[in-house]
């Protein structure tokens, strides 16, 4: 369906030896060297090309909501989608801080909502709740897929080739957590955190439901798109299909938090592939997201306590893409300096 | 000499309520909103005010270089200034990306360069070796306390209130290193590293040499002035004139890796307030850098394994600074949106 190619790593060798000719020491600039390299491989090798960076925030309710586990109801997720359209959210602000362009995907919401830059594209009001039966059925997943990777194409033919992901949906982490030990087959307690922080009492019973959820659909969990529609939510299956086209393109994918990771472990399940076009940018404090960027092997680059989602930590880390970009691209050889190499 | 007023923690609560009530979870934001509640202590408190943000990087040499325990010969400091001059350098290229101002300041270089960018207010042509000397007179660390002081009344009064602190200095992470063993009384082998890059060997000569001259100079090593003349370095010495005169003026100092860090140590020696104004920007890779910063009990923002200097990990990390006056000043609060508080 997506047709991602990997990175030629031909290059690699070329591309360090550019940034190893340039005037500081040897691997001086540490992650920023190795963030400047995955740069290069996608949009150059001569030159990096950040253009026309974008958020897309995908929005979706989650019938789990329902059995209280979550610090709110599942009004506040519209209230919230609102509250983005307003412009008065924290990605709001950190967008306009890092100069990224903000949309906001109704992918599947409780209360619907009209609003000239609302992009609607609802799977339905809300997920069935999973501990009974599954969230969607898997023509939902496959239109999800297709409708989140049209978001993607309409940027790219006008020019994009960054994109944040980011997330906004009461009971999220549960879909989360569950889709996140189905696929690892990490136990359910390293999975399940306490998102945007709940009691003792609540995560508890968090976990128990989570467990139990998976214990009755062990049979359903047999590839990925029917883990995908078992325990999903429409946010994130909207999530994948956009990360998948976005690696198809070519394009740099930014990856958030713990909801935002765990869309791109689905697709990389999905096609391999894609995680080459993947930045990961936070460590949140969900207890699971750690364990998950373990388990992808892969090391966020800031870890600033965030739990919030909405991508947050993306819109934060983007500043560092641009900065990496400056020194590749601008920064003097020792040749052209007159510095003595070291 | 220096007028510095601690910040006033009265207005501490009532930052952080008014960030307790903007849509999002309480505490959501992590760092960042200790960052937030640091700057509206400072800047605000209605609003964060970040103005005219000034990177300086104060360049020295030092006689201690001419026991060949740097990467590079003591040339390359001039060099490298020139490289600045010429916009070439990884700072040139992050203050460019983050909107900074950048002023290069020749406080005691071995060769002098001309340039009509470059301020020229020299010490001297480098530093005596502090292996056999003081590295300089009491009135050369009195008068280079002045002149760094003087750079930042200019800028305070044409409008800045935040300045990153860099440097550049063949040799300088010995001079740091002995500073930090002598202020901090930790062992000399906790906070020798291995600057930008040296071998085993020349690390145990670097190790040994600093220790031999912290038991030669055991009895000047009295007061904080003293151990800056025995140890220094003109750009730390001019530096800590300027971080001090920064808090003088309640303006924001962003400390960079090791040699800043031990500046705003030595700061903080003699006036310990000025701390109330300082951001740490970066954990470098010197080993000795991460003792420090536990010996101050600070958290820096970033941790990307920089080993370069310059001032780079401050201006990395100047773009969070702009994203927490973003969210503090404009994001909504629930009444405001609308949205259920949680």
């Amino acid at each position: 369906m997506f047709d991602i190619s990997s990175l030629d790593s031909t290059n690699r060798q070329s591309i360090q030896q550019f940034i190893d000719n340039k005037t500081k020491p040897l691997g001086a600039l540490g992650e920023l060297e190795a963030l400047a390299v995955k740069l290069a491989m996608i949009t150059g090798p001569k030159k990096i090309h950040l253009q026309q960076p974008v958020m897309l925030v995908f929005a979706g309710d989650h019938g789990i909501a329902e059995e209280g586990i979550s610090i709110a109801p599942s009004t506040v997720t519209a209230q919230m989608v609102q509250n983005f359209l307003s412009g008065g959210a924290a990605i709001n602000c950190f967008c306009q801080s890092s100069q990224m362009q903000l949309e906001i995907i109704d992918a599947g919401i409780l209360q619907p909502i009209s609003h000239p830059e609302l992009t609607v594209q609802s799977l339905g009001r809300g997920t069935k709740n999973f501990i009974h039966e599954p969230a969607m059925s898997l023509q939902s997943v496959q239109k999800g897929i297709s409708l989140g990777a049209e978001i993607i194409y309409r940027h790219v033919s006008q020019g994009s080739n960054v994109f944040g992901f980011g997330e906004m949906g009461i009971g999220n982490t549960s879909a989360a957590a569950a889709l996140m030990s189905a696929i690892t087959q990490l136990p359910v307690e390293e999975c399940v955190g306490r998102g945007t922080g709940i009691s003792d009492v609540v995560y508890t019973k968090k976990l128990q439901l989570i467990q139990s959820a998976l214990l009755k659909h062990h049979n359903r969990l047999t590839d990925i798109k029917s883990i995908l529609a078992t325990l999903g939510g429409f946010e994130i299956v909207q999530t994948v299909g956009a990360m998948l086209a976005a690696a198809e393109c070519q394009s740099i994918i930014l990856v958030d938090g713990f909801i935002s990771s765990t869309a791109a472990l689905v697709a990389c399940e999905i096609v391999p592939a894609a995680k080459d076009y993947m930045i990961f940018c936070h460590q949140s404090n969900e207890s699971g997201h750690q364990k998950l960027l373990s388990f992808m092997q892969v090391k966020p680059l800031l870890k600033l306590e965030l739990r919030l989602g909405e991508g947050t930590g993306a819109a934060l880390a983007y500043p560092l893409l641009k900065a990496a970009q400056a020194f590749y691209n601008d920064m003097a050889s020792f040749e052209s300096a007159g510095v003595q190499s070291v």
